[in-house]
This record gives structure tokens, C-alpha cells and sequence, in this order.
């Protein structure tokens, strides 16, 4: 059986900024379809994952619609959390339909799913310094409107509309928590 | 914002059939997209559940294709195997972009779903006494041709690709061994 | 330190009858406190487990205030669903206060707990024949007002407040159902 | 179905301290009862959560009476140590029972719960910066005193027949271990 | 660099009976050493799986001594419980040292693993009416005698020091108990 | 029955270095045969489990063997990574055969198996400054040859045939991305 071309982006996506934009258009110039894997799906509303799987579906969709695509090229996948382990790069492969190639940036995965024997590609990150996520989510949580440049503006909207930024202040430990060491303010 | 008008149409998929397929028409006279949230995402290779989350996105995009629908209208994610709570609805929610109602068969989650405050809709089924997975899996486990004209054709095509008939004949316990109770033909 | 002196009764609850009240009445004459560990607090709307930990919880409170007991001598924790081991055991005595003896009626459990090393009371079921959980479940599935008579008073009304029965018939299989072997109506 | 006025208040109780007791008792001025529900009951024996569910529940009971409460008054549950997912607001209200409103001083769970659309109440914390779990358990282990006046006396009590600054002393890391950036002093 | 010449033999070992040995024999004949991988190392005290994997451990060991092996030759390691699906075939290999087949009885876990691109191997059973798991637990459980002579002489010695026909008669049902559908005596 | 006087060591071996040699030697001047408890056996490819448990039970077997070993005095068993509770020692204690004593150097496990009352005997670490885990995974991931001294000979040759220090290298996060506090390089 004839499949499309296709390679998987795994990602977490929190949120989907211009930097994996990029990657995504530079994959859907050699493949016919891109897989978006929604890594660590069932976590949310932490500093590192505060969206949900659905939120981040949402952002990709929106913004690869944004930048022209014919949705019926991508397709998305979630990946629950799962304890770090090579068998686990088997649970990536198969929670995707059959692709040719897998893109992904987090250096102990990819080295996972290469010494299992998979075709791996790191993607050369655009403009990282200002492109990736956790400066993004830290200028969300700081209310500083920097954000808003740095991810398509489809998504810009979307986040508005479930008040991400609240949302990521309200869950973002201020800095004299820390001293303290402490995650719970009544602790 | 506003969001395209979506259902979410919930379920197993082991494999996708004629049933499924009558299901997914209805739901796209109504919704502008369709979210099919593919449960028990992580097992796989089992009587009840023998194909992967992948395979099971392979041949929903098959069969909505082959049935005329352009495939931007179609999202996928998957949802892996939970324990059985009402807190677990809002996992399958959660896991979907923003639907207004999501589409159902299984008594238990829809009871979930519903106590949960969700839109539930429970959809006549197709025939079913013919187009029924459990039926379906027991004609190729036994290798009975029956089975492929209860799915689309594409669906069939794909699961000659990957050997599935030969898959379920192996994972299914033949009958004598029922007699002595085990599951293992070494116990 | 002095503790007062406390049994633990180990038990799903599902609902709490006439039978669980019977045995921790015998408890309560011999102990000054009782612990309710309520087993499996994470598996709700399944035929076994159709009450959550919560709606548990409410059932002791009410039965036990019913049948004139303080309520300051009844302690309720809450166990989640655990792999069946020998180092369980050890979970369930750890969720509770300090107690002097553990009774629970589940044959495989009560072994875990003896071998572990604790005191152990397997107490005299009263009626089982007409008190036991299957059956009341069963009674309250098909609709059939028997139910009532086996639960204590405020049980009973605490149940038709969050409308049990129809829960219960919604989330148990028809035995038709059973013929084709599935689960799941939409399969 | 009339059910006794309650609020649910959540937290860790490492370990039960006059900062939880302040809160409690500005609970029951306005309810008629109380539920304490023990978070992360699964986990023991470590920095952050050195208590079992056990011994919290034990801690709870003894200042409360302590206080002058009527123990009829509170009620006690426990939630296992879940991934911190919006679903899981839904696992905490659901081991409960009914209640009208959950206090929190997390600010990623109190985020959650609010999404999740609970009537949820962040306490005014009393005196923190002395009242706080971390500095009590950082005066346990290195044996300061100070924390005894900290806690109730009859927590005090308890803790001291438990050992707890032993094993508070024992699990906490000395400083030159993290020199070496190492937990397992046998790495 | 040149490994011993190793097999894998995955199985459940409840218990380590004369049909296993059979097995072991002619692996032996043909590698240098022998992995045996307990499979379901985290669940005891179940009709299925009534003995932890250190009991296991402690049958094979007694058993191959028995047979006049040299233990050097024989190395064990565990596997806990896992979903079924075909990524956990990777977990059971890299639960082992490097080896160049795994023999297996059990249909669904063979078919798993040979999907996955593994050498596996499914040995004939040795008089597997008589000599298989379920029986000899029956048996057990019966406190009929004739487990004796399934098992290596020192097995059954050893499962007489761990009294193991009584903890198997309490962890088994009585048929009785089968009528009501229950598994619980105080349900 | 007469079991062989025995002794386990629990720890994660990552890698097996001299330091843990050191240990196996005075075990079995005093017992007659060793456990080796390989804990965390489900993580693997991370800075600190850099080895799947396969890997470290061929480590454990090539360094007993090079220092004279018998092997037919060497048992290995593994461990899944477990939430931290006391409970958990049990699980410990039943992944091995019948045993008089833990060695262990955690210090958060010791006191666990302590309380839960075993046998625990915390061994003195041999050259601690230099023979530990943590400082020869840093000498393997910055290529410093260093580590080689520090581990048996023949665990140094297996570790460069699975090219080891590329492994190392590749999962551990450069000084550099610290800076912005992300695992992800392409977050």
C-alpha cells in the first residue's frame, strides 16, 4: 500500500510559536503531511505545560491555516506523559500513522528514538534566542505584551480568548517563593 | 473567538468500519469538523484492542477520504486507556480541541460524560448487528473474508498492508485453551 | 502516646448496606474509633465501583448517624485502585491512623494483610445472602425497588438524590448485549 | 436532599501546623463541617512529604480536638499523587463528599480548580513567613527546636512518639551532597 | 565486544513446574546462558499469579541447582506489569542482557514481540496437559497432592516452607462464591 | 528449609564502578550469595539513569567476573521506579529471594526499609569523592577519559561497545541551555 509521505514533528507545543512554524514549513516542503505528536498530553496548567492537548491542536491548526496549508496535510497525535525509557520512543512511533521521518528537538529523546533505531532529524531551530517556549511562557506569566510577537497571530487571539495570561501568572511561582523553596504558598 | 462548529466522536475504532463510517457522515451534515478521539490509545495487539493508535488515524483518514470528505475537516487525537472515573470524562474533553457535543456507544462513558455536565449524544447505530467491531475481529481472527466488506475498502486495503488478519488469528485464544482457563499456552 | 483505640474496616462500600453496618456496629463495641478505608477510591461509574470515594464517604457518615453513633468516632480515608501485591498491604495500613486491627471480608486481601504481618479479622458477614453489594447493584440496575429495604434509611434517600438507579441502569450491560461478547454499543 | 453545609480544605499537612489550624478554624465559623483532604497520600519519607497519609489524618484529629472542635465535625479523605492535569481538579472534588466550596493555597491547583469551575477560596495564610511547612520541616531536620512551637502541642506530642526529626534528619540531603549534585550518597 | 551466547525465557513461573524445566533444558543445549525474565514481577497473591518475583527467583534458582545446572549460567531479572501494547516488547528486552532469541508461550506477547522485529521463539510445550500453571494451582488450592509431582523436587519443598497451598486456598474463589458473580465475602 | 545466607544490594548502578565493587566484595565475604537490586529499572537514557537495566545487569555480571568471581553466587532482580512511600519497601524486599539484609546507601530508601523494619545496613562508600556515579557520567558526557579508571576494566570495554559516552553526551543538557532554564532545545 502506497502511503503519503509524511514525517512526524514531535513536540510539546506550549505554546505553538513562530519557531515551530518554520520547522513545519520546511517539513511540508519535502513530505506530503506533517504528524504533529503532542508530547506530555496529559499534563497542563504547569510552567512547562500549561496548556491542554486540545488547546494545543487548537494552536497548530490555527496556525498553519494562518500560513496557508490545506489542513487536510496535518495531522495530530497526542502522547500521554511516560517515564523516560527507550521502549518509550516505540510509544511515539505508534501512536502516529506511518511516517518516514521523525523531527524533534529535545536531545534526550531524539537520542532515544535514534539508538532504536528510527530516522531522526533535529531541526535547526530559528532564531532560538527569541523563538522558544520558555521565554515565551515567562513573558506571558510577566504580562510583558513581548509575547505577542513571537507566535502566530491566530494564536495570539486563541490565547486571549482563554486567558492564557492569567492563567500563566496565576500558576508561575513568584520569585520570593522561591526563597523559600517552597511550591505552595500555604504550605 | 469562534471556532469552527466541531463534535467530538469518541471510540475505539478496532478497526474503523461501515458503523463508524455511517456515524462520522451524520455528524458532518451537522458540524462544520469532526474530532475523532481514539481511545485506549495505548494498548494495542490485544482481542480487544489490536491496532495501534496509528494505525487506527491511518484508516479513519482512509475511509473519510474514500468516502469524499476533505480532510481538513477531520482531526484526530488519542486519549490512552484510564481508569474508569468520572474525573476521566474530563480527560477525553481536555483532549479534544473545542467541540460542542461529542458523539458516544459505550454506556458507561456516556453515563460519565454526561454526569459530568457534557453534551452527550448517543447515535443510532448502522446495522448493527452486522457492522460491529467484536463481530469484524472474529471474522479475521478466523479468517473469514466476511470482514472486509464490512469496512471501507481503503480500510481493507490496509489491513492486508499489515498483515492483520494474521495478527488477530494469533492473538486470539483458540477455543480449547478457554477449556483449560489460561491465557498462556506455556503457563 | 496514648491512641484511642481503633479498628480499620477495609471495604469498597459499593453500597454501603445493612450487612457493612451490622459488622461495624460489632466494631464499635469493642473499639473506640473505627477507620472506614474506602478501597478502590479511584474506580467509579462501572458495575463493580458505580459510587465515587465522595458518595462513599456520604453513605457512612449518614448510616452511621442514623444508627445513633457519634460521629467523632468515625474516621474515613480513602484508597486508590493498586496493583494486587503482598507490599499493598503495606499502602492500606499506611493510609490509615494508628489502628489495632484491620477487618475486611475479600478473601485475597485478607491473606496479603496476614502474611504481612497484621491483625487480621474476617468479620462474620450478617445475612450475606440478602446483604451483599452484587446483589443490591443488581436490584438497583433492573429498577427493582428490593434495594431499599437493604440499605439503612438516609442511604436509601442519599441514593435517589443523585438518581443511583438510573446511573446503575445506564452503566450495566444488557444481557443481550453479553451474546456478542462486546462491551461497547457503538464497538 | 438536605446535606450538612461543608467545605472541602486541601493540602499536604507536612505536617499539620498552627497555620492549618488558623485556616480550619475560620472554616467552621461559616460551615457546619470540615473536610480535610490529605493530597499526595502516596507519597512518604521524603523532603517535601515526609508524613504518611496515616499519620496526617492522626496529626488533623489531634489539633483539631485539641482546638475544641467536636470531631463529628470533620471529615477526612485522602487523593493520591495525580499528574497535575486540569482532569484532575475533578479526582480531588469527586473523593470528597458534597461541599460547597474547596480552600487552596496552591496556586497551580486553586488555577485548576477555578477552571474546572469549583467555588474555590485561597486563605488568607496566617503570619506565613514563620507558619509555613518547608521552614518546619528544615528545623525537624537539623533538630532546632523552634518548630515544636510551630505546631500544636499535641502534634508535638505525636510527632515526638514517631521520631519524626530522625526521620526528618535522615531523609533530608546534607549540604555537601548537593555539592556533588548527587541524591544517593552510594551513587 | 563477544557476549555469552544468551536466551531469553519470559514467562510467569506460577510456578517453576517440570514443563518450564523442560524448556530450559534445551535452551541450555543450545546457548551459553539463560535470562529468565519474571513477567508480571508486580502483581502476587492472585489465582494467577500467586507468588511474588522473588519467590520466583527462589524456584528457578532451586530448580535448575536441581537439575544439575551451574547457576553461573543462569541469570534472572524482572519485568512489571504492563499494558499491552507492542512498545512494551522493547521493555521486556532491555529488561535483559544482550541475548539472540527470547522463547515465549504466551500467544499475544510472541506475536507482539515478533512484530517488533525480535527473534522469538515459542517452544514446544512439554506434556502440557499436565504440566501447565493453572492445573497446578488448582491443584494447589484443592490441597490436592498431585502438584507434587509437577514441580522439581526442591519447588515443592520450597512451597511448603512458604505454606503455599494455603495462601493459594484463600486466594481462591470457592465456587460458591462464583454464583453470586462476587469476589468479595463482605461485598 | 535451608536457604544459601544471603544479602541484597539495592542501588541503581549507573554505571557499576569500583566503589560498588568495593561493596560486593565485603558482602560476600560474609554472605554467601548476593542480590543485586537494580532500582529505577524503567528509566533509562536520562543524566541520571543513563543504562537500561539490561545494560547494568551486564555490567554487574562482567565486573563480578573479572574481580573472580563465581557468578553462580551473583542474583539480580530489578525494580520499576516506584513513588516514594514506606510501602514501597516491600516491593523492594519481594523483588528478591529470601535475604538477611539490605545494603543500601540512599539515604531516603534506607530509612523507608528501616522503619518498615528490615535488616538495612548503610555501607561504607570506598573513596566516595572519586568512585561516584554522578562524577564519572559527568567525565563520560565531557568525553575526560577520567571515568575509565574508575570503573572494572570490562565494564569500561562494554561501555564503549554501546558507544556509551555519545549516549552520555547526547542527553546531557549543555551548560548553555541552563541559562534559560529549558530541557528543550527546541522548546
Amino acid at each position: 500500500m502506497k502511503f503519503p509521505r509524511r514525517a512526524i514533528f514531535f513536540g510539546r507545543f506550549q505554546p505553538f510559536h513562530k519557531g515551530h512554524l518554520y520547522v513545519a514549513e520546511n517539513i511540508l516542503k519535502e513530505y506530503e503531511e506533517i504528524v504533529f505528536l503532542v508530547g506530555m498530553s496529559t499534563e497542563s496548567h504547569t510552567e512547562r505545560n500549561p496548556f491542554t492537548a486540545g488547546e494545543r491542536i487548537e494552536m497548530i491548526r490555527l496556525a498553519m491555516k494562518e500560513a496557508g496549508f490545506d489542513l487536510s496535510r496535518v495531522i495530530t497525535s497526542a502522547l500521554p506523559t511516560l517515564e523516560i525509557h527507550i521502549a518509550s520512543a516505540h510509544h511515539a512511533i505508534y501512536a502516529s500513522p506511518h511516517s518516514e521521518a521523525i523531527f524533534i528537538g529535545n536531545p534526550i529523546v531524539s537520542q532515544i528514538l535514534r539508538e532504536a533505531g528510527f530516522n531522526v532529524i533535529v531541526p535547526k531551530p530559528y532564531k532560538r534566542e527569541i523563538y522558544n517556549g520558555t521565554l515565551i511562557r515567562r513573558y506571558m506569566a510577566e504580562q510583558n505584551d513581548k509575547w505577542r510577537e513571537l507566535v502566530p497571530k491566530n494564536v495570539a487571539e486563541f490565547l486571549d480568548s482563554i486567558k492564557a495570561t492569567e492563567r500563566l501568572k496565576n500558576i508561575t511561582s513568584p520569585s520570593e517563593r522561591h526563597i523559600l523553596g517552597e511550591e505552595n504558598s500555604l504550605d
